[in-house]
C-alpha cells in the first residue's frame, strides 16, 4: 500500500492490523469511485470560489478528475489494494500529477464527508433505478390486466380454494404493489436528497465553505444543513434506501411464490419460458424454476443489509469506525435487489397462463360465496344466507364468466379501476 | 366464548386448539376496537346507499355503534375472551340489540377487509403522533441551539477528543434528525392512505359496494384499489409505519447514548433531573439514568416487531392466518416507541449542561485542525499544513469562543442556519 | 405502588416517567415469581450458612416464603402495579410478615442477581419442555415411519416433481430432525446451567456468601464463577435458548409448510381433523387449515424476540437498564413457540394421507433417474446415462412399489435405517 | 463458460439470466473446493466399494483430485466463471483428464449431497478455528486475571461509579466468557458432525452407497441418516454455526464496548499499542482505536448473516434454489468474525492498563456498599443498613486495596476462583 495519508513519524504499523483495518474497502470503492470523482470536483470549483485555490489550479484539478475517471472506465486506472481506499487514491493522483494544487484539494474536506457524498450519490443513483424499475413492471402489470381482465383464475385463501378470480384481478394487485413501490422509492429519495458534502469530520471548519454551491452542483434537492447531523444520516439513510428497495422485494417475493406454486405440476397454471429454468445434475427430467426461486430468495439480502447496518447503529453521536461496514452491505442489497428486479419486466411480459388447468381448477364450492350475497341482495339477512351457502347441498358448479361479471365491487373483476391506477402510474413522472 | 359465527354442524372444536389458535387475540383487538366500530359505520352506511339496508336499519345500527363505542370507552363493555375476536364482538352486540338489522352488517364484508381498515387507521393515528411528537421535539432543540449556540462542547470522533465544537451545534443535530423523522412519518402516513374497505376477502364481492363512501368517510386520502393488493399490503404497510417509527427511534438511540455518556462522572457535561434516576436495591450510592437507557433500548422493540412481521411474509399472495400476528408486532413497537417518544420533549427541555466540566475537556490537541486549516487560508497547500500542525510541539491551550467565532463553514457554529431548519420544521405543516 | 426500595429523601418522582419505567415489568414478573421465590429460599440458607441470619430467622422466611407461593398459586396473593417488580414483592411481604428478619433478605444480593438466577431458572425448565416435545414429537415420527414405510409420496425438488419418495422418508426426516433439536436444546441447556446467584450487582460482595450451597439447593450444574460474567451472560444465554428454541421451531416451519401444500386441492395429499381447521366470516365453503399456518408462523416470534435481545447488547460490561427489555422478549419467544410444539404430537398423530392422491402424482418422468442409475450400475458412464435417460421417450409410467425397494441406499427408502435413529433418540434420555 | 452438464437439445438460455443465476458463485465456491475435492475422493472410494468403478479407475481419479487440488494451491488452476459452480470444475477437469472414468464420478451424487458435504467440512474447520481463538483468548485473560488480581478499577453499573472494581475481575469475566464461548462452538461442532453425503437430491439412489465408508473417510462423527434430513438441515446447520461465532462475537462486542470507553481521554484507563490506532484524514492531532471498533462492530455481520439465511428457511421440504444464497452469507460472517478473532489474544496480551487513573476514578461513594454490609455483618438489617450508608456524611475516602481483599464472595476480587476457569479451560481438550 501507498503510504497512509495521516501517518506519523514513530507510530508503528502491523501488517496483520492493516490487513483487518482495510478488510476489502477499497475493493468496495470501486461502486463509488465515480461518484467520489463528480463530488471532488464541485468541492475544487468551492474551494476556489473561497480563494484557496486558484483558478488555473482548479483548471488543472478538473483535467485531471476528468482523465482519472475515463482512466477507470476504461480500465487505465485500477483502483486496488496499492491504496488504502478510494479517497486517498484520488488525492494520491492529484498531487502525483498536479503537485501543490493537489494538496490543496483536501483543505477543508474529511474523508467523512467524503464518503457521504458519494454514497448518497450512489444510493440517488440506486433509488432511481429501482423507480424505473418498479415503475416499468406496474405498466406491463396494469397492460395485461386490461389484456386479460376476465380471464378466469382460481382464488385462493389460506391456499385453499375460495372463489373464482381472474388473471385481471391478480395482474392489478401487482400493479397497485409496484406503484406504491415505485412511489416509496421516490419518497425516499427525495428525503435523502440533502448535500453533506462541507460538513468535515462532523464539526465544519474555519473556512466558509462554499456549501450552496456544491449542492447545486452535484444536483441536490437541498443543503443538509447541521455538520453534526450529516455523520448522523450515516446509516440511518441507507437504511431508508434499503428499505424502499425492500417494499420492492417483499412484493417480488409474493409474487415469486405464487409462480413458483402456479409453475408446479399441481397447479400448473403458468408456464415459464425455458431460458428462466435449468437442470439437475443427477435427475434427467427435471426443468426448474431456478429464476422464479432466486427472485423469491432475494429480499434476504436485503433484510440482511438492514441487519448489518441497525446492529452497528447503537453509537453515541459522531464518526465511529464502526460505519465503515455499512457500505459493503448496501452494496450487497442493491446488487442482488436491482439483479433480480431488471430481469422482472421480461418475465411478467413473457409469463403465460395455461387457461385450460385454471379453469379446471374452479369446483362448485367457489361460488357459494356469490350465491350467499345473491342471498343477502335479495333481502335475506347476510349471517342466515351465508348458512344456506354453506349447504353444499346447494353448491352447483357455476360459469366463472358469469361469476366474474358480476363482481362489480369497485377493484374486483368487473370494475377494475385500472384508470385509477393508470392515473397514478402516470403520477410518478 | 360465545358461538364461532363460522360453526357448522359436523365440526369439531378443541378446546386447546381453539386456545392456540385464539391467543390473545381478542385483547390485542382492543387497540382497534374503536377504530372498528367507526369503519363498521362507515360500511353500514355504504350498505344503505346501495340498498343493502333500509334507512332505519342504518340509523338502529348508527345508534347502536355510539353507544358500544360509549361503553367500550366507560368500561361498561368489556372485550374479553367472551369474543372470538373485535370484529365478532361488534356483528353479536348489533344482532343483540337489533336482529336482522345487525346480521346485515356483514355483507359484502370479510374480516379480512374488517382489520385491515381498522389497522390502517389505527396506524394512521400512531403515525401522526410520531409527527407531533418529532416536531415538539426537533423545536425544542431548536431553540436551544439558538439560546446556547457558543457554549463550547469538546467534539469527538472515534470517541477521542478531536475538535472544539457547541451545544449549538449539538442541538441543530437533532433538530435536523427529528425534522427528518417526522418528514419520514408523514411521507409514510400518506403512502399507506388509501383505504381497503370493501375489498372483501380479497376478490371483491358481486355487489357495487360504496367504496368512494367509505373512503370519503374515514377520511382516507385514496381508494386503495385492487382488492388482491388490499391483501398483499398487510404487513407491506406495517412494516413501513414501523419503519418511520424507527427513524426516530435511531436517532433517539443515539441521543440516549450521548446522555449516558454525558452523564457519567467522567465526562460529567450533563446533569439530569432527579426524576429521571432512579436508585440500587443494593448499592446506596447509586442515581442511575434508567430514563436514558430505556430510550436506547426502545429501538429493539421497533426492530423485533419488523422481524416479526418481514419473517411472516414469505407467503404467496392471499390471505394466510400467519398474518395475524402482525398485529402483536405493531401494538409493540408503538407501544415501547411512542412510550419513549413521548418522554423526550420534556428531557430535551430540562437537562442542564455543566459548562465548567466541557470546558475542562477541551485539550490543546482540539485546536490543531483549526491551525491546519488557517495555515493553508494563508497558502500553504493542507497536506503540508496537516503536517506541521500534526507537531505537538505546535499545540497550544487556546480560546474555545475563538475557535467557534471562526467556525464559518455553512451548518457549524458560526453559521448554524437555523432559519434554514426552521422553515424546514414549519413546512411540515 | 409501594414505596420504592431504593427511595431516597429529597428526590422527585414523576408518575409519566414512573410508568414508562415499569411498563409491564411487574406483570411480566409474574412468569418469574415462583422461580425468585425458590431462590430466595436458597440464598436465605446460604446467609443462615454464613451468620447473617439466625436459625429460627431462616425458619420463619422458609415459612412464609412456602406460604407466598402457595398464596400465589391459589390466587389469594396476586402480583400487580401496587408493586415495582416481583422482587420487591417478596421482600416486602417478608418484611410485612417478619420484620428484621425480612429486612436482612437482601444482604449481599442484588436485584441484578436475583433476576439473573430467576431467569436462568425459567430457561432451564423451558427447555426441558422444548426437549421434551422435541423428543414426543420424533418419536411419533419414527413410529409412522416404520409403519409407512413403503407408501409412495411424489418428492419434491423446487416444488417441481423429482423422483418417486415415500412417506417413511418424509417421516424419518422429521423423526431426526426432531431428535436434533432435541440434543440442541439439551446442549443449550447444560450450557446456561451455571449459578449466578451470589454475584451481586456484578461485582460480589464483603461476605462469604455460600454459593456452593445455592449452587446445589437449586440443582444447578455448576457455579457461574466469575460475579462480572454473571452480568455479561444476561441477554447472551437467553439468545441461546431462543436459538434451541428456534431450531425446532424452524423445522416446525418447513413441515407446516409441507403440510399447507398436502392440504391444498390441488395436492390434496393430507386430510387434517376438523377440529384443526377453521371456518370464514363471508365465504360459507371454506375450511382453512389455520392451525398449521399458525404453526408456520411461529417462528417469526423467536426471530423477533432474538433480535430484540441482540438488539440490546451493543453496551459495554455491566448492568444497564437496558437488558430489562430482555424479559419480554424470551416469554414472547417461548410462550408462542412452546404453544405451537404443545400441539404438534396430536397433529403428527392424526394427520391422514390420503394414498390415491398421492399416487396419481407420480408421472412417468419420476423414474427417469432410477433409469440413468439402472444405466451406470449396468456399465455405462453416468454422464452418457444421464442424457439417454433425459430423452422423454424413454420415460414409461413406473411401479413406485418396485422403485421404492430398488432404493437402497442408506437412509432412502429400502434402507431407512430407523433403529440407528432409534438409537439416538433413547440416547437422549 | 463451458457447457452446462444439465443442458438439453431445445432448451434457450439468456445470457441476462444465466447471470443472475450464476452470480458469484463460482467465485464463492472457492472457499470450499479443496473441501468438495475431499469429498469427491471418498464419494469415488465408495463407488469402487460398490463396483460402479474399478480399481484402476479410482486409482486414476485420487491422483487427479491430488493433482487438482495441488495446481488449485498453487494457482495453476483457477477457479472462475468458466465454470458454472466448483462442482462441475471438478467433474469438467476429470472427464478432461480421464474420459469415462471421470463420467462416472457423478453417479448417485447429486450437487445437492455434494454442496451439503462441501459447507459442512468448512463449517467444522471454521468452528474449530472458533474453539482455538476462544480458548486463547480465555487462556490469556486468566493468566492476567491472576497477575493482576488486585489493581484497582472502578466498578460501574449504567455507565455510573458503583464500586470499586479490580483489573482480576474484569479479566476473570472475560475467560469465563470466551470458556463458555469455545464450549459452544466445540458443542456445535458436534451437533452438526453428520455426513450427508450419499443422500443425493434428498431421496437417496438405488445402488447401495457405502455412506459408512465415506463417513468415516471423511472424518464425521455419524452419519445423517435420512435422506430428506440432509436437505433440511441446509441452512439449519448453517444458522447453528453462526449462533456459535456469534456467542464469541458478542462477548467480543461488549469487550470492545469497554475498551473504546477505556481508551477515551475522560476515562483514561487503557492504553493501546499504536499500531492499534489510526489517524485521521483532515485532524492532524487524531490517533483513533479504529481496531477495536471493527472488533466492535463485527457482530453485526454474523447478525446480517443469520438473519440471511432465516430469511430463506420459510419453505417447503426439499430442495430449493433459494437455498444458494446460504453460501455468500456464511463466508461473510465467518470472514469478518474469525478476521476479528485472530486479533483478540494479541490485542488482550498487548493492551496497557493506567493504574493512576483507574485509581482517581474511584471516589468516596464506591465504598458505601461495603459499608452497608459491613453493618450488616455486624447486625444490623440490610435494609437499615443500606439507609444508614445512603447518607453521603457517612461516605469516605477508602483504601480500594483493603476493600478487594475483603470481596471475598466467591468469583470476587478476593475469592476469583480461577482455578475452576482453570479447569473448565483445560477440559475444552
Amino acid at each position: 500500500m501507498s503510504d497512509l495519508l495521516w501517518q506519523k513519524p514513530g507510530v508503528k504499523v502491523d501488517a496483520r492490523i492493516q490487513a483487518f483495518l482495510a478488510g476489502e474497502d477499497v475493493i468496495l470503492d470501486r461502486e463509488f469511485f465515480l461518484f467520489d470523482i463528480e463530488a471532488s470536483r464541485a468541492h475544487a470549483e468551492g474551494l476556489q470560489l473561497i480563494g484557496i485555490l486558484a483558478a488555473d489550479e482548479l483548471d488543472g484539478i478538473r483535467r485531471e478528475l476528468t482523465t482519472l475517471a475515463d482512466d477507470y472506465r476504461a480500465g487505465r486506472f485500477v483502483l486496488d489494494e496499492r491504496f488504502e481506499d478510494g479517497h486517498s487514491a484520488i488525492e494520491s493522483r492529484l498531487i502525483e500529477r498536479l503537485g501543490d494544487a493537489g494538496r490543496r484539494i483536501h483543505t477543508g474536506r474529511s474523508r467523512n464527508d467524503q464518503i457521504l457524498v458519494a454514497t448518497r450519490l450512489w444510493l440517488k443513483d440506486r433509488l432511481s433505478r429501482v423507480v424505473a424499475l418498479c415503475r416499468e413492471s406496474a405498466g406491463i402489470a396494469l397492460q395485461r390486466a386490461e389484456v386479460e381482465k376476465l380471464l378466469p383464475l382460481p382464488g385462493y385463501t389460506h391456499l385453499q380454494r375460495a372463489v373464482v378470480s381472474s388473471a385481471g384481478m391478480w395482474w392489478a394487485a401487482w400493479a397497485e404493489g409496484f406503484i406504491d413501490d415505485a412511489l416509496r422509492a421516490q419518497q425516499t429519495l427525495a428525503w435523502i436528497d440533502a448535500n453533506p458534502l462541507g460538513s468535515a469530520a462532523g464539526y465544519g471548519v474555519n473556512l466558509p465553505l462554499a456549501r450552496d454551491h456544491t449542492t447545486q452542483a452535484l444536483g441536490f434537492g437541498r443543503l443538509q444543513v447541521s455538520a453534526a447531523y450529516a455523520q448522523l444520516s450515516r446509516g440511518k439513510f441507507e437504511m431508508a434506501a434499503i428499505e424502499a428497495l425492500s417494499s420492492a422485494l417483499l412484493d417480488l417475493r409474493r409474487l415469486a411464490w405464487d409462480l413458483s406454486l402456479f409453475t408446479s405440476a399441481e397447479f400448473g397454471f403458468v408456464a415459464l419460458p425455458s431460458e428462466y429454468t435449468t437442470g439437475s445434475s443427477i435427475m434427467p427430467n427435471k426443468r426448474n424454476p431456478d429464476v422464479i426461486e432466486l427472485m423469491r430468495a432475494t429480499y434476504s439480502a436485503a433484510a440482511a443489509a438492514r441487519t448489518e447496518i441497525e446492529q452497528l447503529l447503537s453509537l453515541p453521536s459522531g464518526y465511529h469506525r464502526d460505519l465503515q461496514f455499512s457500505k459493503g452491505a448496501i452494496f450487497h442489497a442493491f446488487g442482488r435487489g436491482l439483479g433480480a428486479l431488471e430481469l422482472l419486466p421480461d418475465l411478467l411480459r413473457n409469463l403465460e397462463w395455461k387457461p385450460e388447468a385454471m379453469r379446471a381448477a374452479l369446483d362448485p364450492s367457489m361460488y357459494a360465496t356469490d350465491l350467499a350475497v345473491d342471498l343477502a341482495r335479495e333481502g335475506m339477512p347476510f349471517r342466515d344466507a351465508y348458512r344456506q351457502a354453506a349447504d353444499p347441498a346447494r353448491w352447483a358448479q357455476g360459469d366463472p364468466q358469469v361469476s366474474l361479471a358480476a363482481r362489480v365491487s369497485p377493484g374486483a373483476a368487473a370494475d377494475l379501476r385500472l384508470d385509477a391506477l393508470r392515473a397514478r402510474l402516470e403520477a410518478l413522472g
